[in-house]
């Protein structure tokens, strides 16, 4: 075989306000191109200390287990799930939304029970549903759910469906792929078990990256396992003799150094700004994305009090082509808003503002670019 | 919760020498920080396209399964089994250094049975060994193997072991992570089945991800599964609506951009050396480093009709602390070389000649500086 010719990549310059991954920090993308040192480097190891006391503070935790997945989000939600379940066990999963959905997936793909409560999409988790379901599934040993629902942009209320998972013994799971950094989140206070969030949303980082964050709760719930976690790679109790093993660290896999560099310094960012000042941003920043909406007659899927400042779902216009709107607002103005999914394909266009995204001149910008296409 | 106060994390210019991550190409590093673009964008999908077409000539192959997995060789290495084993799948694992024995984990993880064909650590798979094993275990569907133990530097004969396989109506499963882009490998004439590799070894890009192929007979038998695959986030038939979708793919997990960035550009480098020629510079390279090695008075692991270009396997000199040597090295020259892993732990020194790091400069320098630090 021959090899193929071919040239050098250049992407343009996109002003990123889909569901994700968003506009990356500047800084970040200079930040991951530093030279790589070894995964077993002493200061490539000191970084990943700071590393992990920087996600304690964006989760707000003391949690010991608090780390990057090597992958994705989706292989941040099976970490939580392959980790924790044993076949048979039962767990409650509230659907409000694609995640939720793949929620069940992961349960029973674990060999274990999903018991569902449904809310429609757009609206959020339904504790009073939630706590009749636990309250007649006393087997149950597990409650999932998803605080910030990136499928539509609904939030729930997770101190409240935490409080109601440890009334009736069961532990948390929480997937806060979408809310991390960008709305309240409160790991230790609300009583988290078991969350999983990204790097490319809220925290502006490259995408690749799961931050995730056990209790010692859940440590103490893989620890009495009987059986190996089915996972190898998303073994936490093998990961831990690397990431938790200070000077002593030994090998489990090459971590991703350079995407761990771009890590550090977008957290480093959000602890530069402080986690209040970044939601009280992302607020400020939703409110004049919706003052401009509104003024075009645009629609929010979403009731004002459970919606995400970070992720605007809007009906799509009658009589407006969905594909073509958002191939012009690339083509002509490389902006990217995101389409609708599932149950919101063809009706609704999700626009993000999150992290370095969530700034004033992507809002003039979406705003204007939206009214001359839509005209 | 106070936000830590940390600094920008700088490394230091590091020669890599190790078993990997070995140096990255400057162009692959700034490839990294190119802007980020979204997952779905068009022409980030051209880019997917190219970036097939490259790893279809670094692996010599036409499968039409072939692609880059979101996570490192070890979530590599496990794609291939959660999708091709169902539970109660006998597999003939060979097992001749850390990684034949990392096969075997993730066969029972899969509720699959190994049948082991052990090796001496530092020895070549023996495919006599591999052939009594078959015949006398009529059950087995796959036969699985490395073809470069990373963990000592031995040369399988992946040719012959995957002629073994078809002779007797199994799947081969082969381990490249360290052969891909450092020795012949030639994924179509050899028959092989299902091949994974890591990004961070020959290829010389950064540390994170794994590309894998499927051979038709390999897609086939995962067509025909009764149970889904146990992990989501490594279903193929999931992932291939992202990668195989063409202009409709559809939304899976959100790609690592920057890191996929950065695949492209390794390979582009590999392509325009040519695999021949990138083969026969590890191959020089290696013979320079021996001499150099052997005027110290230093002695190889791996007999020489075995012994891999790209890694280095070499006993630690009688009376020499290995740690030592090994700080000394990084803190005066900043040079990494490898430690021994598991049987080889104390007693070797594992010396990588992989992709950007087999180059003259960095043996001159590894040579000079093992003078000096044993002197």
């Amino acid at each position: 075989m021959k090899p193929p010719v071919i040239s050098a990549f250049e992407p343009p310059r996109r002003i990123l306000m889909g569901p994700g991954p968003s506009d990356v920090y500047p800084q970040v993308l200079s930040a991951q191109a530093k030279p790589t040192v070894g995964h077993l480097d002493p200061l490539f190891i000191g970084m990943m200390d700071e590393l992990k006391q920087l996600l304690q503070y964006a989760f707000q935790t003391r949690n010991e287990m608090t780390l990057a997945v090597s992958a994705p989000g989706s292989a941040g939600m099976e970490t939580c799930f392959v980790n924790l379940l044993q076949p048979g066990d039962t767990v409650v999963v509230c659907r409000n939304g694609v995640f939720g959905e793949r929620m069940r997936q992961n349960v029973e793909r674990c060999g274990g029970q999903a018991v569902l409560v449904d809310n429609a999409w757009g609206e959020p988790v339904d504790p009073q549903k939630v706590e009749e379901t636990l309250k007649t599934n006393p087997q149950a040993r597990f409650l999932a759910f998803v605080h910030a629902e990136t499928s539509t942009g609904a939030l729930s209320d997770a101190a409240t469906l935490c409080a109601l998972a440890r009334k009736y013994g069961c532990l948390s799971i929480v997937d806060a792929v979408t809310s991390l950094g960008g709305v309240e989140l409160k790991v230790d206070e609300w009583g988290i078990d078991a969350i999983y969030s990204g790097s490319q949303k809220c925290l502006s980082c490259v995408p690749g990256l799961s931050p995730v964050s056990f209790s010692p709760a859940a440590v103490e719930r893989i620890k009495q396992r009987t059986r190996p976690v089915q996972s190898w790679f998303l073994d936490q109790s093998l990961v831990m003799a690397y990431w938790g093993g200070g000077a002593k660290r030994s090998y489990h896999h090459t971590a991703p150094v350079n995407a761990l560099y771009a890590l550090h310094e977008s957290l480093r960012v959000l602890a530069q700004e402080g986690l209040e000042q970044s939601w009280q941003r992302h607020q400020e920043m939703h409110q004049l994305l919706k003052q401009g909406l509104q003024a075009l007659g645009l629609q929010f899927v979403v009731a004002e009090p459970y919606r995400l400042p970070q992720l605007n779902s809007i009906y799509i216009p009658s009589g407006v082509d969905d594909a073509t709107v958002r191939q012009q607002l690339l083509r002509q103005y490389n902006l990217e808003i995101g389409a609708g999914l599932g149950d919101l394909a063809g009706k609704a266009w999700r626009i993000g503002l999150m992290g370095y995204g969530a700034r004033r001149e992507n809002i003039a910008l979406c705003i204007k670019a939206l009214e001359e296409v839509l005209a």
